[in-house]
């Protein structure tokens, strides 16, 4: 395994590989790896020749109050998962050379980056829109793969995708969870015991949300109430936000029908944790997926 | 030569040329071609084995009040043009295929968006920066040919692929002028007999910031002054703006010193005309290039 630190360099590394036809295939990550980046590699490690993990801890999506100081970085550990899931290179660019002196272009997707967390997160989605098109723009790949746990940066990447012709697939795998429900987050390194105990609303919450529109529940106003009255029980727990969202525009949605997305953020003690549910309803079956 | 209308269309016939080691030349362009397109397109034949020409007059860099609908737009006679130039295929995309339904992402660069003609064209940038971004995804290209006539759109373009690290390098060409002076400008088709000799002016009062720094002049404002003057004497003249700036930074200089950019945007009836010359001034030899 490669391990490759600046973009001058790799440029060189991948037009050997792209002149012999190989394919390539990108999972972009802030490090602090955990089963959910590497069910992404093992999904890039089958479909492609190349696998390639970017590792970059981007300041340019931290709010000024935000973590980035503190963000998980163990990278002795991060690479030996790499190696040990056959991932032919990792990128580790400095952030000095990411954002150069006098760095000034951004990319922002708007519409869909001002809601949900862009609401509590100003400037989060334009840093994630920018560092991911530069990454894109340096490793080249044929398929970026993103996991829908971030469920509102996967729609956001994928309009940016569609709307600046990048030339890349993009595959959103999904959410991976602990037995109790949990979903997967290196942030969910920051919680304490009880914490990790309290953790647990949010996917009771987005449960309780399947079952009320298994029983028939429509108004997302109501199920939004319900949501909200499960984890205002929890006195740790303080909600951001809950939505049902289109999934395509993200815009609020009063009944469910067709694609919808549940998305909620909850701050448990002093770290904000996001979860979300994807579902599809259709009149003819009233069917709900799992 | 190829004529191609699709993004689709065009990534796999790029294709098929990658893989057998084409290079690309690229001259992106809103079509209306001059003497000023085609030294681009013959420096890009001489330096590339295909030479790639975009037509294309983005609604997405005109203001509400401007001149997209009355912009130029001549397409039998510059296919011709890009025939007898041994142009390789000419993209020529939908306005509806390259902003989608929905369409919403957009490139900043910002400090530099903002002064000279950013102030009374906002958006436009954004707008230029957006659909270079584009086209640079769809048509890959080893080299983009620009014209140094757009010299805030050069220094614009220049820096977002800095900043996003397109693969591509920028070459800037010098501005095509009239034995008269006047640089070429798909815009000059707007101007009649006696505009055409108004619009004079705009070279003039560059020729003029010349020779008072050739005689010695390096207070900006005194130079800009001298040129308002010039320019003050038509009547059909209204100066958007003159400026004096760093080359790379844009900013306003006190003093010639170093690379610096005289910038100029005049109206000349209801035809906004702009023009600018570039210099270098360093203290060892005191000379100032023609």
């Amino acid at each position: 395994m490669k391990v490759i630190k600046s973009a001058a360099s790799l440029f060189k590394y991948l037009k050997k590989l792209k002149a012999r036809g190989k394919s390539v295939g990108f999972v972009p990550t802030m490090g602090a790896l955990h089963a959910g980046h590497l069910s992404l590699i093992r999904q890039a490690r089958k479909e492609n020749n190349i696998v390639a993990v970017s590792i970059f801890v981007n300041p340019a999506q931290f709010g000024p109050q935000e973590d980035f100081k503190n963000y998980p970085r163990p990278l002795p550990k991060d690479l030996a998962l790499c190696r040990k899931e056959k991932v032919d290179f990792v990128f580790l660019p400095r952030p000095e050379d990411m954002y150069a002196e006098g760095f000034s272009t951004y990319i922002s997707v708007e519409g869909l980056s001002e809601t949900l967390c862009g609401k509590s997160r100003p400037g989060h989605f334009r840093g994630v829109a920018t560092i991911v098109a530069k990454l894109l723009n340096i490793v080249q790949p044929d398929v970026i793969y993103l996991g829908q746990k971030d469920a509102q940066q996967a729609v956001i990447i994928k309009r940016m995708v569609r709307d600046l012709n990048i030339p890349v697939k993009v595959k959103i795998m999904p959410t991976l969870r602990e037995i109790n429900g949990l979903a997967l987050s290196s942030r969910n390194a920051y919680l304490d015991k009880k914490e990790r105990q309290d953790a647990l609303v949010l996917s009771k919450a987005l449960a309780l949300a399947k079952i009320l529109i298994q029983s028939g529940a429509r108004d997302t106003a109501r199920i939004i109430g319900s949501m909200r009255r499960l984890i205002s029980k929890k006195k740790n727990a303080k909600i951001d936000y809950i939505a049902i969202v289109d999934t395509e525009n993200l815009k609020p949605v009063k009944k469910i029908s067709g694609n919808y997305l549940i998305a909620l953020a909850v701050k448990i003690g002093k770290t904000r944790l996001i979860d979300n549910f994807q579902g599809r309803f259709s009149t003819q079956s009233e069917s709900v997926p799992a």
